[in-house]
């Protein structure tokens, strides 16, 4: 038997959580039975996407139980093997997140292939922020030559990706983040344009300033006054790709919706929602890409690491004080 | 020379237009000239999207000239023709409306083939309102065999063709309307519910008792409330054609957007705005459709018909005031 920690859901957050809504608990690992293995996890990752999933609400992911240790990618070591197709040292990636490891059955983890990356890149730049980025510019929002990019949250896991792949691919990009520590790194992906949302009484003004010819591809992550300003910044058929409104999910009343939206009519705006799940289909060509630039030096990423499993939450909640620089990691 | 009446605009409306913001003038209309026809027009339309000229704003059609005649649809007859390609007795369809007659090139109006509608349905059910109805529903919304659709203003001129195509392609259809009268109609319309939103307190739970498996296509022609019970009843994957917000186009503070629109990214929606001078190349598909339909005996459409060249601004603010049924027409 091997003992270890894991962080449960204690109590539903209303609004912002606080460290009282987890509880850290100890159990004790099986041996891994017939097709089955023991991982010991050494990176875990926390998204905003997880604050959805406290509520107990339909959604397109069902709730974390109370009382239950939560779900979310991981990296791990196998520590044992009761199946063929494992064998003791390899790495894997799973869904067994919020925990210093599992048994489980082989066939509910994936064997994961670095291709020379760090392993936890694969809870970012290459691996779900990453193909995010990737199918909401590609795909929903369709992007094509020409095309002005505007993306919010320019810093984070997401939103870092997308600034540079869309610069990889030859656009104007402006970013928004908050501070100047953040807008520091968007010149250092590269961008055209950096606004420092903090630093703006009138967002919508800085952003006409920074994007005189109009913006044709808006990414959002953040909502609110943003989702507004690129609304009146769009020029005709500007396509938004949904992503994420990180300023809304811990709203406790109705936020202020898009004033403008009617202007989404004469302009010919499409917005578009997405989750990345419905996206699997993109990841090999996404990992071809990718494979490339970091082959080519082009690719750079920051990472924001928390270590040990009691700080999990507070690395969770750190997304919404915008602590992270780049992807949000808890090293295990 | 030929006297002839016509509407200016006299002031820009601030919020809702008056009787006081147009002036009736008299003009005389030269002979035509070499390549030019002088028509007598018999029919005139009003329609919301007008009010968007009436402000002196860069929009997708330039603003009305202040103290000139107004433009908008209008079917004439040739008086006098100075052109080979029109004769005396011709009907002709142009966009030089709010006038009784004009002078002015042949290659300006478009001879009309009427294939048995009265003349007058090509300025509703067979003209602009009936295509943006096509356009929105096929192309925008890109509607699939088992869409629930839901329209709102559905006994309007764009509405009602809304909800017959959609019948006729064999879907559920949930329509909106203010008033006893106009649910009535709907039902003539043949749709499976009729939400009169003057009589609902809380237009989401009517909605969401209308159609209880959720909507898959909403056509907008309403805004505010409609467009919020639209986004939360919507079902994974919803298409909304925006075509107008008539609850927004007096606004003279911003109107409250859609608090929920959050939900877009969880449930993937796509909302698209779209204008029918995008979609002419529908045009023959659409007058192809509606022959046949109508040779079939199953189009229905109202008019409501004011009299009188010096009564087309009181048509026009009737819209806003849910006068009409059906198209808003002025009869010359």
């Amino acid at each position: 038997m091997t003992t270890i920690r894991e962080i449960r859901l204690k109590s539903r957050p209303v609004g912002l959580p606080t460290a009282d809504n987890f509880e850290l608990a100890s159990v004790e690992l099986p041996a891994p039975g017939p097709g089955e293995v023991q991982v010991r996890n050494t990176w875990m990752t926390v998204d905003p996407y997880m604050r959805g999933r406290m509520n107990d609400v339909k959604s397109y992911t069902p709730p974390f139980a109370l009382g239950k240790a939560m779900e979310g990618g991981a990296i791990g070591e196998v520590v044992a093997s009761n199946d063929p197709s494992l064998k003791v040292g390899d790495l894997v990636q799973s869904m067994f997140g919020w925990r210093e490891g599992f048994t489980a059955p082989a066939s509910s983890v994936t064997k994961l292939e670095t291709h020379g990356l760090p392993p936890q890149a694969f809870l970012g730049v290459a691996g779900m922020p990453g193909l995010t980025a990737y199918a909401g510019l590609l795909r929903i929002a369709a992007l094509k030559p020409g095309d002005v990019v505007f993306v919010s949250g320019g810093a984070g896991a997401v939103g870092s990706m997308v600034c540079q792949i869309a610069k990889l691919k030859g656009h104007k990009v402006i970013a928004s983040a908050g501070g100047a520590e953040k807008v520091a790194f968007l010149k250092e992906l590269g961008v055209d344009e950096a606004i420092d949302y903090k630093a703006e009484a009138d967002l919508t003004a800085a952003l006409q300033r920074a994007a005189p010819e109009g913006v044709d591809v808006y990414f959002e992550n953040v909502g609110g006054d943003h989702l507004e300003a690129a609304i009146t910044v769009a020029n005709p058929f500007a396509r938004f790709a949904l992503c994420g409104m990180i300023s809304q999910y811990n709203a406790t009343t109705p936020p202020v919706g898009p004033r403008n939206i009617i202007l989404a009519v004469g302009k010919s705006l499409r917005l578009e929602g997405f989750i990345v799940s419905n996206h699997w289909d993109m990841m090999s060509d996404f990992a071809k890409d990718l494979a490339g630039w970091h082959a080519a030096g082009k690719l750079k990423w920051k990472e924001t690491v928390k270590e040990g499993i009691e700080r999990a939450p507070e690395a969770f909640l750190g997304l919404f004080a915008g602590e992270n620089f780049g992807k949000m990691l808890v090293k295990l």
